[in-house]
């Protein structure tokens, strides 16, 4: 290897804090796999880690998770090792955040060995005042924070340049932006990328961000993700931080047909943080080396302590023996025989193919789905039935997922993408729910109850400690309280004080302004603190609210 | 100076933080106050910095402000000095909350030039999982976090040896803890004090604490302080944190008459956290240099930045004209005038005295007291008052307080400690309310309805954004519930189900379990989070309520 070969591990979504207060069997996974692969880029004696953002999983975390965090950097990335890396780009625009204007093993007061340069994530996203727990890690001296963007509207990406040697390489950074306003920007070329004046061609760009890849909106124009064709044709390589599933091994996109294209590596996450398909693919880091020609290779390094995870799925259609109808489960019904079994074959397969430093307990999530002649029973309580493996399985409480399937009966009100959606993969109410309305069109929802409604009464019939007395009330309060709102909002309309109403123009209004306040009030996106949801903002207008696009972990 | 002087910068009381949410004014003055401080260890080369606790004024302190003060230790402790101090005792026992065994200053990965030392506050105290956000600093390497007990109750104090050339230094420190325990804990031969077993009497003995000092109970045996005869005679210096008043002359003790004493340093806190007379003695930090033959000196800085604060009192008494008798206040009323001439006539001396390095704004409080012919007229609005002075002083809304003072009407259940607390100055309700009931005697308590209840009621009149009307609902239904919660309690006494009731008793019985529900319910401690005030807790004995010690900031 040449000397001028800059090496890199990348790593993204450590969610540093996942499962602390709920989910004790888990922990520590976060913290584990933060180690192992900061231990990965101590082995590989890498010039520098590179990570996609969403260090931490609570925008706020714990005292405790800070103080692991803050352990892990001190031990593996403090240490009398050079860093060959020269750090030549302007830090008072690079770090204009930080009261510090140097990379932090450029600090002669403090010995980085292996410095940690980091964008934010939606999950450690800028708090009210623009700063995020990374400005606080920053500022201690232990990672470099970039890319912190306060106008998404217009942004002007300048990167960081280091240079080893004949190897030049640009850190473009861009943190966790709301998808729908970064597209926007991007389309109204409002994106800038700044580059080296000097021999421009001569350095590797990489670019590493943090957004939705796959389309995750179909009733959005923009689509809630960003597509590929907006990266600008220079860069070499792009780390692809927030999606889940690791895909470590590059992929090649050649945006505008030029032939000039860059390559993709989706580091994925290095926890789980739901129990989804994605999160089953093998966890990885991996190792890239620069080379000064600007040729590239990268060497993955799949995970040895995340927690097993199993995600299947037992479809119940043609009962082996007849069922009589009945509305009350009865012990050891077929069906408790049935996903036993499989829960069984799931175990076994985990015993079997556990690593040396897996911990003992898998997550496992089996979703059990009823039909056919199943129907004439009530299916099974997941949560009872869970429990049993409490000392086998992580996460004994939400292992068991059920879904029900009737025969479709034909309903004109309802479109392609809905019954689709039935078919779709939710592992609880609130999933399901949030899944349901937000990806169906607007016109699908509901007329006068909301989903954000919906969702928070339907979840306290979930809710163990709530009884169905309790929640019914809830419920109804919550309806009335909510046909409430809307009827003074109808009445204030002006049409309805005119003496000689436009009967077709009240309703056209009318549904107007139903069509805004359900917007308005729909599910919050998993990062909308700004979703305002208040009646105080809704105008009478049709206009495009900008802030109910999705994202996902 | 000899090589083998020892230099310590001793401050207490930072309150990084103060008044950042709701006085922007002074939102700055506890970090120029820090910053001025490690400055003068700075110009001093000292060799460490003492704090003797509450480096943040909030257990919580937000993220803007845990970045200010990692920000101004990395800026001026970090640097290429040489820390000349040999660090001797075993770091598994001086930090065993940490996993990084040594000083800040001998970890090889981190150049510290002028280690913190400091114990923790009751502001920056434990939370729920036993980490001070002390222990954050700590283990980023920014502080050295010492003298932190899980148990109170038997506390091993075991020094941190430090050595230079031939003066030997042991370091005591005991963080806040509760006033009554801890008198208990001494009381009952629990604090154990360990010495170097090598030529004990060769070691400069330093103990750092954060206690009241004064008494502040008059129904407690123990007094809610920490009386100074519990001291070990062996100390050489104290250092005093808790106390904001500064008192940094050195004063000598002799606990026990023997001639061998010790002395008292009480730096204060460097900002003013109330608007008290302790308040406004001047500020400081004092530089101490310890001999090898143990002999110390001790030379205060008074700080050059803390904003001016004034803290006075005005007795309307005689009116120089009649005032006709009143319940509607008009414009420009007689003591209006007086009162703004008064304030004049502290703005002028504010603006000859204000040192170069003062912000332009004084804290200003003037008691303003109405008796004899005064109670004529209702007193001054003090927040509207004040609000004409908004450009003025740094605290417009609480500049005026006031007070009336009726002719005492003899009762006779009321005695001395009461009468005389009437006088007492208090800065508004809350505190009116809380001193009031607090110092009292528990006879002369309320006899059904308690003081915290009375607290939060009053509060509400006094709430800008309360209406009467909802203040009296607010109040009446507190005072329901609370008659209903005692009733209840007294339905179930035993003797109220007895057919052949012994009445004596009964009252007795009654009498003492109204006693031991109002110790129960009393005030909440400032840090009285463990004080149970539910009803669940109470037994009918008359059990001593160990949690109601009370704390100043």
């Amino acid at each position: 290897m040449s000397l001028s070969t800059v090496k890199i591990l990348v790593a993204s979504d450590i969610h540093a804090g996942y499962g602390e207060l709920k989910q004790p069997n888990i922990r520590n996974d976060s913290f584990e796999a933060f180690r192992e692969v900061l231990k990965y880029g101590i082995e590989h004696e890498v010039d520098f880690v590179l990570l996609g953002g969403d260090l931490f999983h609570e925008n706020n975390p714990s005292r405790e998770t800070q103080l692991e965090v803050v352990r892990s950097i001190r031990k593996y990335c403090f240490n009398n090792k050079d860093v060959p890396i020269e750090f030549v780009s302007d830090p008072s625009v690079n770090f204009q955040h930080s009261s510090f204007s140097t990379v932090n093993y450029e600090d002669p007061n403090i010995n980085v060995g292996m410095p940690i340069f980091t964008i934010h994530g939606n999950h450690d996203d800028l708090s009210g005042k623009g700063l995020t727990s990374l400005d606080l890690l920053h500022e201690a001296g232990l990672v470099n924070l970039f890319g912190k963007f306060n106008d998404v509207d217009k942004i002007e990406v300048s990167p960081i340049l280091l240079r080893k040697r004949e190897t030049k390489i640009a850190l473009y950074g861009i943190s966790s932006q709301r998808d729908d306003r970064l597209c926007r920007a991007f389309m109204q070329e409002n994106v800038k990328f700044l580059r080296p004046t000097d021999d421009p061609d001569s350095w590797f760009n990489i670019l590493v961000l943090h957004q939705n890849r796959p389309r995750r909106s179909t009733s959005r124009t923009t689509g809630s993700y960003l597509p590929v064709k907006y990266i600008p044709a220079f860069m070499d390589l792009v780390i692809w931080g927030h999606e889940h599933e690791s895909i470590i091994e590059p992929q090649y996109f050649a945006p505008n047909d030029s032939g000039d294209g860059f390559y993709i590596i989706q580091p994925g996450s290095t926890v789980a943080t739901s129990l989804s398909k994605e999160e089953t693919v093998p966890k990885h880091c991996a190792i890239i080396s620069v080379r000064e020609d600007r040729k590239f290779q990268s060497k993955p390094i799949r995970l040895a302590t995340p927690r097993q995870i199993f995600v299947e799925e037992l479809i119940l259609d043609n009962p082996p023996r007849k069922l009589p109808k009945t509305t009350v489960r009865q012990p050891n019904m077929l069906d408790e025989e049935i996903i036993s079994k499989k829960i069984e074959e799931i175990l076994t397969e985990a015993k079997n193919s556990r690593g040396p430093r897996q911990p003992p307990l898998p997550l496992v999530r089996l979703k059990v789905v009823y039909s056919g002649a199943w129907l004439n029973i009530p299916p099974i309580n997941g949560r009872k039935f869970g429990m049993r493996y409490s000392d086998r399985v992580a996460n004994p409480l939400d292992m068991i997922s059920v879904r029900t399937i009737r025969p479709e009966k034909p309903r004109d009100d309802l479109d392609g993408p809905i019954s689709d959606r039935a078919k779709e993969e939710c592992a609880n109410i609130d999933d399901m729910i949030n899944k349901y309305f937000s990806t169906c069109d607007i016109k699908h929802k509901m007329d006068v109850l909301t989903d954000a409604l919906m969702t928070r009464s339907l979840k306290e019939y979930a809710n163990v400690d709530t009884t169905y007395v309790a929640a019914d009330k809830m419920f109804l309060q919550s309806v009335k309280n909510q046909i409430n709102v809307m009827t003074d909002k109808l009445k204030s309309l002006d049409d309805f004080a005119a003496e000689n109403v436009d009967e077709e123009k009240l309703e056209k209004d009318i549904l107007k302004a139903i069509h805004v306040m359900k917007k308005a009030r729909a599910i919050p996106a998993v990062n909308g603190a700004q979703n305002g949801a208040g009646d105080a903002q809704v105008n009478l207008n049709l206009v495009k609210n900008e802030n109910d696009d999705e994202m996902i972990d």
